[in-house]
């Protein structure tokens, strides 16, 4: 049984295998392959990829690549075909040649079902519009959704910005964390500098959890990387009993995977943020390449360095399905940003990460006592 | 005992009575008072008001006028000063004068403890603006606020937009209604419209409450207001059973009053709304003067209209305390642009209308139980 | 020869007259028509007008109702079918029933060409919303259609809210309307009061044009509003040399017609402003019904207000052509609300209306020095 | 002569020296410092610094700490106290100690005229909001400062976001280059891209300069990329010839310095990135310690990034006068943010970019012919 219909688009989407002995298939040549001229630099006219199923042919056979990805290219390792980033192939690999995606240079870029859009009907009405303020989120279907993830082993990941500690929302994503709805959480420094500033303070940036500055509390951010600096690292400040409390506590607690990405906003930064850009890129993508869906909150910069790597798909049992990404934002920007950079399976959800993270986790309790 | 603190800037302003043998008031001549030289033409050099706790000096004595709010004059009929706009007033009646706001021209302006911004320290900190998505709502405080109004009988008017209505706030709102914290609501046709084709159609403008368009819904707005129309009012409509559920089921099944304001972007528009908006405008007053409490949901033009005719304070015994003014939208520019237009005591809470209701109806639940 | 293409979407978009002969027209029936029951209340299963090109069969012509909108009905008035609002209609009249827009019941809804959306190929790439910030603005192609508009007799209809006379774009606004690219302007009391207070005062709300407060300055507005209403009317007031410059100025100079359409916000209101709604709409869309083009410029309400009433085509020797509707607002939502709230014609210019109107004068200037 | 008054809070604004003879400085004692345990490790109780002018008590002398910036720490190295980031210490460096920012430690935090807000003044106006779209700019004056930061020999840095690019503003953009406008770029991988992209292809992320997408679009950017690895760095395919217009050409034809930092939403990078952020940080901060002036437009992270780094003051002739720092955002939530990450002294502009790039080079233009 394929996935319910949580997303608008997905209803009458069950995954596709598509039938090779038709077009765009039939009668397609095999794909060219040409090598490399230098370590990380790409012969002119490779195949640029999207994020949507793609296969390639070889020896007559329709090949889809692993670890399909956005902008990158597909090399020939072994007999496997493999998606990846541009920079981390030496010269004389041979990478998949081509700028069609209609089957003429042995590529077919499957989009039937992936794109969205289907509302191409010529009837005039209201709020046509996919992402707004103003359209209902059903909260209960979304709830059904990630409760199903947790139930059949998916693997979620949350991307999530400061903004989910400096609000309340750190106590409910804490819950998420302990009841098995978190299997990635993919952030940056402020979010474990904040969670950990409260968990030691009290406060985050200073300002209290009702929202009151404190005196001299524009240092506690730093004093709070201090701390755990002087730990060594983030889990020994855990296991010090340094930190008792919040979303790093319960990652390490229930030994949740987590990438925490630099920036050049960052101060500290702590013990174990990958200050560099390109090894907290790869550290990310063994997370999307396993990814079942993927929930961003309050984040711009992470929603759109995930997007770019997280694929719009996933195999259930070898056939693509659509991957759930839901995207919550305070304003439509983020989500219609995120789309216009090729992630448009992107559901968007426009509030408060606070409200969103505490209205989720009331009706994912109501979920789970419904079927308990 | 004063209001409890919910709003920050509040905690440290019990309500207070000018000490009138102290500056500005000390010493302070008689005000002076001029006719009206045509009905609705005020003299040069008018006293134009401000929401803000006034104090007029007449015979030696300091009085309050009553009825205040802004961009109003002060008139004397019969013993009694009276806030009043310019175009309800005749030839001959007299206006105070005088543009000056500290006493010498007999009257003061008594802003203490009613403008906010007491951080004037030199501090450097975060954090520091007050409106703001990233700022934690205290939802505990709040709803004990709003129950604390319906405990010891206030007056809590609601001033809400469409998309109240549009999303699945609905029901959140009649159950608000029901439980007693709604004195009067303050709306225009479009919440109505919407709520009353919910009621009759199960959609708002066409689009399922799931968020999915239907087929011919564009017309449906239309349909529903032709069924009120038919039905002669409203309240007709609900006592024959042709709206059985929502907002407005709700307020006339509990004898909550509200106020339909027109406006020029009104279908219909439905009987009993008032499509001349100075009548509108002095039903609304009817309620503002009341007031004891304000909350704004998702709305700029009623939101502003009655920011504008909303005193900052209310009398409890006789002393001046804030009137708590909440004021919830998606964006930090409503609250601001309503600031921006002399509601200085209005609190945002930046968030999504249907999350809004949702959270805050869950602690009120809360609150009511600990209290049981 | 058509209008040129400043809008992506009409670029295709040459105006066309429908073929008769083929479906959905051809073997249709003639439409039905029934009597309104009482003044103002519309028979069950009338038909709702949208503001596409609409074609009703009588006595087996295909004939297009004169003065299309949006949710009215269309009358039989004489020989000629007329759109018209419900609430003007009198009992016994015949109106066009049946919710089929594809000619079943005699109407047919001719939307091809209208809709846009046309890009509903299956191919994966970036950018592909349609209103953002992030895309460009041809203003070169925007002025040479706005120089047409005049060139050729146009009639341009402005509607524009008080952010104009807040910023700078006042002088600007004032140089379209001498220079004739403004046939008509729709707008609200507050944008007559900040610009005759900037002309008698200097400020807009107390501040000055540097956007700093004044000492004061509360108070300002509503001593030009008295001052207006002392002189009797706006026109008055220019004639008297009260009022010597600014947008009101120019329009009354040079004889541009104007609406000021009231609101529950109004402080005044002004002499001239239509307090009632009803009749303020029946005065808009005197000139709705003539227009060439529109232009909204910071307003929601307005902007949704006249959208309601404007069609999304006018008609060329006959072919109904695209109505070009160019929307300003600083952000996305409002451009959003009103193609959810079915202007799907109009096109986003997301930026500030103070340097659209500089932007958009400096093109204008450059394609008027171009062709002399 | 100090700078003019642009900003209204510096209108008022000389730069002081303060009084050393008086509080808080009277009767202050030493202050005390503390070596670091451990290799990036503080002591605990460490003077965390601020972006505001500083003193620090040795031997009796109060001393300003070179190279101001918020988040570090004071370290003594020779005779000179300089800011620092905590990272960059070694075990046994002296840090100055202390939370006290009144003297009562030795040091003083002078904020004296630095924090604005100074209109604490308990008068009722309107329009009290310092970031917001209804505040008019004043470019003429705007355009007069960066006119004299260029006469006076000044050191102007923008901090530019990708929007820059997008949009047509790429071309106002190359005008301030060549015109000496700008002594350093700080920016991200994206701007650099979506630049190449158009001077290779002539689109930006597959988008037209109309807005138009382009067939196959979708790869562009990543051939761009591929084409200047190949040739090695930005520079050699500047003077190969590859890119022939825009604002990296610019950059390298004019030797103005530029810093392009990795974030993980780079595709590339581009040869010359830094994508470790910290290597990143440190090339910023040695432009960010000779601004005389900032402006940041359409940015979040490098517009916050810079904030962290970037001094409230200059040093004009040894006395601290305010930095220019203009932030040009769509909304005024980046500005809000960056006044809430410390950067008090930014002055918001909130338009679109590519809008306020073409205004101002107008006003400085006119500018420059009114002194020729």
């Amino acid at each position: 049984m394929g996935p319910p219909s949580f997303h608008p688009q997905m209803a009458d989407l069950p995954g596709t295998v598509p039938d090779f002995t038709q077009p765009p298939f039939a009668g397609a040549p095999d794909a060219r392959w040409e090598p490399l001229p230098a370590d990380g630099v790409l012969p002119e006219g490779f195949f640029s990829t999207s994020n949507l199923p793609t296969y390639i042919r070889v020896d007559g056979r329709w090949i889809a690549p692993t670890r399909p990805r956005m902008d990158c290219v597909v090399v020939q390792r072994g007999g496997v075909l493999e998606t990846i980033e541009p920079r981390r192939l030496a010269a004389g690999e041979l990478v998949a040649m081509g700028e069609a995606e209609d089957g003429s240079d042995g590529i077919v870029v499957y989009a039937r079902g992936f794109l969205g859009g289907g509302h191409g009907a010529n009837e005039f009405r209201f709020m046509s519009t996919e992402v707004s303020r103003e359209r209902p989120v059903n909260y209960e279907e979304l709830a059904a959704r990630v409760g199903e993830e947790k139930r059949r082993g998916g693997y979620l990941i949350w991307v999530v910005g400061p903004a989910l500690v400096h609000s309340r929302a750190r106590a409910d994503f804490e819950w998420f964390i302990r009841q098995g709805y978190v299997q990635a959480v993919l952030a940056g420094n402020a979010v474990a500098v904040h969670d950990i500033e409260a968990a030691i303070f009290g406060t985050t940036l200073g300002m209290s959890n009702t929202g009151q500055p404190t005196e001299g509390g524009h240092g506690l951010h730093m004093r709070a990387i201090n701390r755990v600096r002087a730990a060594g690292s983030i889990q020994a400040a855990v296991e010090s009993g340094l930190i008792r409390t919040g979303i790093m506590h319960a990652l390490v607690a229930n030994r949740v995977p987590f990438v925490l990405a630099g920036s050049i906003r960052d101060d500290g930064p702590l013990p174990g943020v990958y200050s560099d850009t390109l090894a907290a890129q790869d550290a990310m993508r063994e997370h999307t390449v396993k990814a079942t869906g993927a929930i961003f909150v309050a984040t711009a910069l992470h929603a759109i360095a995930v997007g770019n790597m997280l694929p719009a798909f996933y195999l259930c049992d070898g056939v693509p399905v659509p991957l759930m990404t839901i995207c919550v934002d305070q304003t439509e920007f983020v989500v219609t940003k995120l789309k216009d950079r090729g992630t448009h399976q992107a559901y968007g959800v426009v509030t408060n990460a606070q409200d969103f993270m505490h209205v989720l986790r009331f009706y994912l309790e109501r979920w789970e006592q419904e079927r308990a």
